[in-house]
């Protein structure tokens, strides 16, 4: 049974990068939708493990969601995306959203060449989800991926626009900007906060598709195509207490407010996700999957 | 009850770094000594997380090492030394041993200034765990300590030596450099690894101390002190099958070969543990330690 309308809905990362993803939906959803955010801080990353070990993680994700009765499931960290989306659907009574099919969906629209690049964490180049997306909407594509392993410390760090950034930057992407590309998908939550410098490495003439955005428009769409969007009969984003919220819609609205959890007590989440967010975080609260 | 001469010592890492500690103790040990080797690399990076986390998963490792009843267990994880040390050592039967008061007693040999550097993960140093142990020993002395979270990222991607890896060496020594310091501890087993572009970097006149060696040297004494080492009754290393093992010695010698543990199937830990070990690894067991 789904939990209808009135459920949350939940957005699990392998950690803080997420966050961008939460942001791009709170833009994007009506106010009254409350949002269960879980970032599994005390085991990431994910990028550096294999698909068994991320599979097992976001199975135990999954069940903290699934007792919190989230109506859907936005999946914003790539790795889990790439490797463990058909497990966590088969786990989930509602409907389940990566960030990658969006992501390809707006690479597609974008390119003019088809020839396309592709940045992310070694294990979401490794299991090969975004050339395969991108080919089945753009068959004549040709994509070049490259994992960018130090990408998140950097961006964990805070050196995103420093000597250190720039001279991983230029290791990464040397080769890639031979290839040719018009596009380059920023396959990895961290990646945006080092927009600058990928940009300023790979040239003006490549587009940087970040596909927190996209993935924040799919979530909106869908949960609005199966009725599942609060506000107005699942119409439209209602304002806060507009008209054509219910009054119940309007308690929730007033009394609500987004969960942050994480698995790891630590402090640094705050001052990370603040830099995410681009303001103070709310409160956190600790949870363990593994009980 | 202990296992006796006839155990295993057991080394736990929260990754690969812990073999640099491997190859120290077999270079000193008995041939005929057997040793288990964990990296939880399922988890792995323990330094970028929290008390509670670290202990969390280091009494988990001991229940593995409990298990296959190891007569000694070798922490070789700086921030597990730092963190976790007193419940391990409440958690097991024999001796453990960290690396960080090996590391300090070196310290303390080498300096003459009495000025000494101390880095490592955001852990380690926040723990404040060197700092102390030094002072135990050497209460004039001044420690200056800095966290260094992209040097274990730039060692597993194998950046050593490239620009990456000198513009983060410039970044975070630069201002320990000013500070008059004689020593610097390298407080992390991955920093080995980066000993040419510390040492460039901060110049000549310091010494590095790596702790590994010094933690071999103390586990040997450590086991010969309460007669558990194997060969010769404990009182030194004797050569495989020499005239001073015993028999079962021998036939052990003969039979064992060491054992790897690690927590997650990635082929990966392959390739890099050869890097730390500068040959070829032998083989691999994958182990669930949450069961």
């Amino acid at each position: 049974m789904t939990p209808g309308r009135q459920g949350a809905i939940g957005v699990f990362d392998s950690g803080i990068g997420g966050l961008t993803v939460y942001k791009a939906l709170r833009a994007v959803l009506p106010p009254d939708e409350r949002i269960v955010y879980l970032g599994d801080t005390a085991r990431v990353p994910y990028g550096s493990k294999s698909e068994a070990t991320v599979t097992h993680y976001a199975l135990e994700g999954a069940r903290f969601f699934a007792a919190r009765g989230v109506k859907a499931l936005v999946v914003a960290c790539n790795t889990m995306s790439a490797l463990a989306l058909l497990p966590l659907r088969r786990a989930m009574a509602g409907p389940v959203i990566g960030v990658i099919e969006p992501g390809a969906e707006a690479v597609c629209r974008v390119t003019r060449s088809g020839i396309v690049g592709v940045i992310g964490t070694s294990a979401t180049i490794r299991s090969g989800a975004y050339p395969r997306a991108i080919l089945d909407r753009l068959p004549g594509a040709r994509v070049v991926a490259r994992a960018c392993p130090l990408f998140v410390p950097l961006a964990e760090e805070g050196w995103t626009e420093n000597d250190v950034a720039r001279a991983a930057a230029a290791a990464y992407l040397h080769g890639l900007r031979d290839e040719g590309l018009d596009t380059l998908v920023l396959g990895c939550t961290h990646y945006p906060l080092l927009k600058r410098v990928i940009g300023e490495t790979i040239g003006p003439q490549v587009r940087l598709v970040d596909s927190a955005e996209a993935t924040a428009d799919a979530t909106r769409e869908l949960l609005q195509g199966q009725g599942l969007l609060r506000g107005a009969g699942g119409e439209g984003a209602a304002p806060a207490g507009g008209a054509a919220s219910t009054a119940s819609d309007v308690v929730d609205a007033a009394g609500v407010e987004d969960h942050f959890y994480v698995t790891d007590p630590e402090e640094l989440f705050h001052e990370v996700g603040s830099r995410f967010l681009g303001r103070p975080m709310g409160r956190l609260e600790q949870v363990d999957l593994t009980e």
